[in-house]
C-alpha cells in the first residue's frame, strides 16, 4: 500500500492532468455525435499508454473501449465495467464554469462527468497502472469494458456482449458506478433498481393559438397535461397506476438484516408512510425527468401551445419488468385522455430489470476487506435506488459474481449542475481498486 | 374607389416590397434589442417619404412612431393606433421559412407580423399615401401612433401619452388590429377582454438531483406543479380559484341583441355548459401559456429537476380588476402549494382591464358603412376574447369614441408559426380605411 501512497504522490500533478484531458470530452450520449467517438479514441491510446492493450469495439451507436491483460494460468480473471459517456449539461447557466473545461477547487475536480464515470473510471485505470509501474505486473488477470452509451440505457451492448463472450469471459465483474455510505464510510452495492421510460405528448391543435382569440374555445394541452400527470401520484406519494405493484419482490428478513439501514436522510418525495431508505431502495417509483409546453423564455407569450408534454421515467424493483410497467403507465395515460386531446405515447428502449446478489459472495467479502483496509472502517453492505442497466444485462448475459464498487457521494451532483469529484476519494478508489486486484490473486 | 384601386393596382409590386423591408425587422418586444429601434427608424423615415410628417417618441422601452397631418380648420381629426413589435417566433422549427424573410405564396404574405400588427398598420399607411397622392390631401386631420411594445402589454404607453396628450388630441380612435366575422364578411368589434399574467416556479432542491438516488426521497417539483396546477380548473371548465367570477358584468338584452352571435366554432376547452362564443367573448380564461421543469431535449436524462414552473396568463372581461385576479390567483397557488416545495410567483406588469363602447356610436355606425361599401356585405358587430391593452388604456386616458377595425382572419395565426395575411385582404383593409377618412370629413 505504501508503495502505491507513494507511486501516486509523485505523479499527482500530472495524473490530473491527463484526467482534465479525459474530461474535456463532451461525451454526451444522448446527443450523440463526433465527440463520443473522439472521446474513445482517446481513451483507447491512453490504455495501451499505460500498458493495458486496447482496442475499439464498434456498435451502431458509440463505441466501447476494451482492455485486457493476462497474468498468466491459474490467475483469476476480474473484468472491470466502466463508462465513457456522460449526461447532458442542462441546464448550463447554472455552472460555475463550462461544464467540459475542469476545474480544481478546494480538493474538487468540478466538470460534467467529474465522478459519473469518468472519474470512477479513471481511477481504476490508475490503480491498475500503479500495479502495473510499481511490481511491473498485474496480480489478476483482467478485463476492462468502457462503453458510450450508458446514460442512454446502454441499447447496443447486448450484441456487442453477444459478439465478444469469450474476451469478456472473467471470474468475477465489479461495476464501478456507486455511491460510499457517507463520507468516509465506504460500501458496496448488491442491488440496484431497474428503470424504463417513457414520454407522452399532447396535441391540441395543429399550431399554437392566440390566448386572446381562442381562449374559452381550444383546449389548452398544458391544461389537459397537469390534470392527466397530476392524477398518477395519490396523496401518500403512491403511483396511482393500476397494475403499477403488482409484480413487487419483499426482502426477506436475512436479506434486510444484512443491509445497512442506518441513515439521516431527510425525504418529502415518495411514499409518506415508509421510511426514507425503503422508499429508494425496495419501492419502484414513477417521475417527471421534463416537462415541456408552449413559451418558457422571458416575457409573455399570449399563447395556447399546440403541443405539451412530459418525460417519464419508472425506477423498478425486483422483479418487475420495465416493458409491463411502461404499458401499465401508458395505458393509464390513456385512460386518463380528456376527448379533444391527442395522446402520443412514445416507449424508451432503455429499460432494465432491478438487479440483487447475495452479499455473501467471496466477491462481496473480498471488495469489503478492500475498502476495510484502505479506510480503515468497516464497509457497508447497500442497495442502490439508481439504476445500472448493464448491471442487468450483465447479470442476465454473464453468470459470473458481480459487485458494484464506487466511492461516490450523494453530494457530487452526478446527472447535475457543478457535478464533482473529492480528489482525496480519487486516491482511495485507485487503492481500493489495486488492493481488491491484489486480494484476489 | 376605382382611383384607389386604380393607384393600389399600379404599385402594387414596389408596395409589397415595402411591406417586407417591413416584415424583415425581427422586432421581438419579449427580447428587446436593437432591432426595435432599428424598425422604428425605418417606419419613421418611411412615414415621412409618404408625406405623413414623422417623428420617433422615446419611450423607457422601445420608442414609438407618431405621424400627424393636418387637413384644416372645420375637419375632424381621426387617431390611428398600431403597433411594430411582434410575438417571439417560437416554435421556429415549425416555421416553413424563416419567420423574418417574408414569402409571397398562394396569395399570401408569410412572415411573422405579416398581419398582427405590421399588416394591418401597414395598409393605413398606404390608405393615407393613397388618399395624398391620388387626390393631393386628406379629406380629415390625421394622427398615427405606431408603438413598439403592444405584445408586452404596452408597458411605456401611459407616460407617453401623458406626455403627449396634446398632439393625440382626435376626435375619434380607430384601433386597427382586429378581425373580420369571417371570409368576405367585415366587422366592427366594439369590446376586447382585458388580460393580467404571472408565473410561478417551484423548487424542490438546491441543485437538479438523480432520479435514482433521490428518487422516493426528493419531492419531484414537476410532480406538485401538475398537482397544483390540475386543481385550478373544474372538470367543466369553470376557473377553480375564490373569487375569480366576482366582478363580472354580464350583457344588457340590448347589447346582447346588437352582436352577432352567429358562428360555427368548434370549441373543446372553456366552459362546456355554455355557448362556444359567450365562452370567448364574455367569459374571462385562466390559460398555462408555457410550463417548463426539467430536460425536453431528446433522448432520456434521469433527473428530479431542482425547478419547475409555469406561465399563466387570464382574460378579464367587465368589470374585473387585473390585480385583484391576479392575487386570487396567486393566493390559490400558495394555499394548493405542498410542504417542502418553495413557492416564487412572479406578477406580470402588463395587465388592461377589459373595454366595452357603445355600438350605435357615430364613429361605429361610419366604420360599418366604410366596410359594407367595400365588401359589399353587410358588416358585423363583433366582441373580441383577445385583449388590445392600449385599448383599454386610451380609453382611460383619452376620452374619444373609439371603435376597434381589422380584416384579420382567424386562420391567419397570429402569434403562431406560419403566420400570413392574405394579400386581397390588404388592398380591402387599404380601401376601407381610406373609405372611413372619406365618409369622416
Amino acid at each position: 500500500m505504501d508503495k502505491l501512497k507513494k507511486w501516486f504522490a509523485e505523479r499527482e500533478a500530472s495524473l490530473r492532468e491527463d484526467f482534465f484531458q479525459f474530461l474535456r470530452f463532451p461525451s454526451i450520449s444522448a446527443e450523440g455525435g463526433p465527440q463520443l467517438t473522439q472521446c474513445a479514441n482517446w481513451l483507447c491510446n491512453y490504455l495501451n499508454r499505460c500498458g493495458l492493450p486496447a482496442q475499439i469495439w464498434p456498435t451502431a451507436g458509440a463505441p466501447a473501449v476494451y482492455a485486457s491483460y493476462d497474468a498468466g494460468p491459474g490467475r483469476p480473471t476480474l473484468l472491470f465495467y466502466g463508462h465513457y459517456d456522460v449526461q447532458p449539461a442542462d441546464p448550463r447557466e447554472l455552472w460555475e464554469a463550462d461544464p467540459f473545461e475542469p476545474q480544481f477547487r478546494n480538493g474538487y475536480v468540478v466538470a460534467r462527468g467529474a465522478q459519473d464515470n469518468k472519474g470512477q473510471c479513471f481511477y481504476v485505470i490508475q490503480a491498475l497502472r500503479a500495479l502495473l509501474e510499481t511490481e511491473g505486473r498485474l496480480p489478476c488477470s483482467i478485463r476492462l469494458l468502457i462503453e458510450g452509451e450508458e446514460e442512454i440505457g446502454s441499447p447496443n451492448l447486448p450484441p456487442l456482449i453477444e459478439a465478444h463472450r469469450a474476451e469478456l469471459n472473467a471470474n468475477a465483474i465489479a461495476v464501478v458506478d456507486t455511491d460510499m455510505a457517507a463520507a468516509g464510510k465506504p460500501a458496496i452495492t448488491v442491488g440496484v433498481r431497474g428503470i424504463t421510460s417513457l414520454e407522452l405528448e399532447l396535441r391540441g391543435s395543429l399550431s399554437d393559438l392566440h390566448s386572446g382569440l381562442f381562449g374559452g374555445l381550444a383546449y389548452n394541452p398544458i391544461r389537459a397535461l397537469v390534470e392527466m400527470l397530476g392524477k398518477l401520484h395519490r396523496p401518500s406519494g403512491r403511483v396511482a397506476v393500476p397494475g403499477f405493484y403488482k409484480q413487487i419482490r419483499s426482502l426477506t428478513k436475512r436479506q434486510h438484516a444484512l443491509l445497512n439501514w442506518d441513515s439521516d436522510v431527510q425525504a418529502f418525495g415518495g411514499e409518506t408512510n415508509l421510511p426514507p431508505l425503503e422508499r429508494n431502495w425496495v419501492r419502484p417509483t414513477l417521475e417527471y425527468n421534463g416537462i415541456f409546453g408552449g413559451y418558457a423564455g422571458p416575457g409573455v407569450k399570449t399563447v395556447i401551445p399546440a403541443v405539451a408534454g412530459a418525460k417519464i421515467t419508472c425506477r423498478l424493483v425486483p422483479t418487475q419488468e420495465p416493458y409491463a410497467v411502461q404499458m401499465a403507465v401508458a395505458k393509464q395515460l390513456e385512460a386518463l385522455c380528456p376527448d379533444g386531446m391527442e395522446l402520443t405515447i412514445t416507449l424508451g428502449d432503455g429499460g432494465a430489470p432491478a438487479w440483487r446478489t447475495n452479499p455473501d459472495s467471496p466477491l462481496c467479502r473480498l471488495a469489503k476487506q478492500a475498502y476495510e483496509e484502505v479506510f480503515a472502517t468497516p464497509c457497508s453492505t447497500l442497495l442502490c435506488g439508481g439504476s445500472i442497466p448493464i448491471v442487468s444485462l450483465l447479470a442476465q448475459e454473464l453468470t459470473q459474481e458481480m459487485v458494484l464498487l464506487g466511492v461516490g457521494l450523494p453530494d457530487d451532483g452526478i446527472h447535475a449542475p457543478n457535478e464533482r469529484f473529492g480528489w482525496d476519494r480519487f486516491q482511495q478508489g485507485l487503492l481500493s481498486t489495486a488492493r481488491l486486484c491484489q486480494l484476489l490473486k
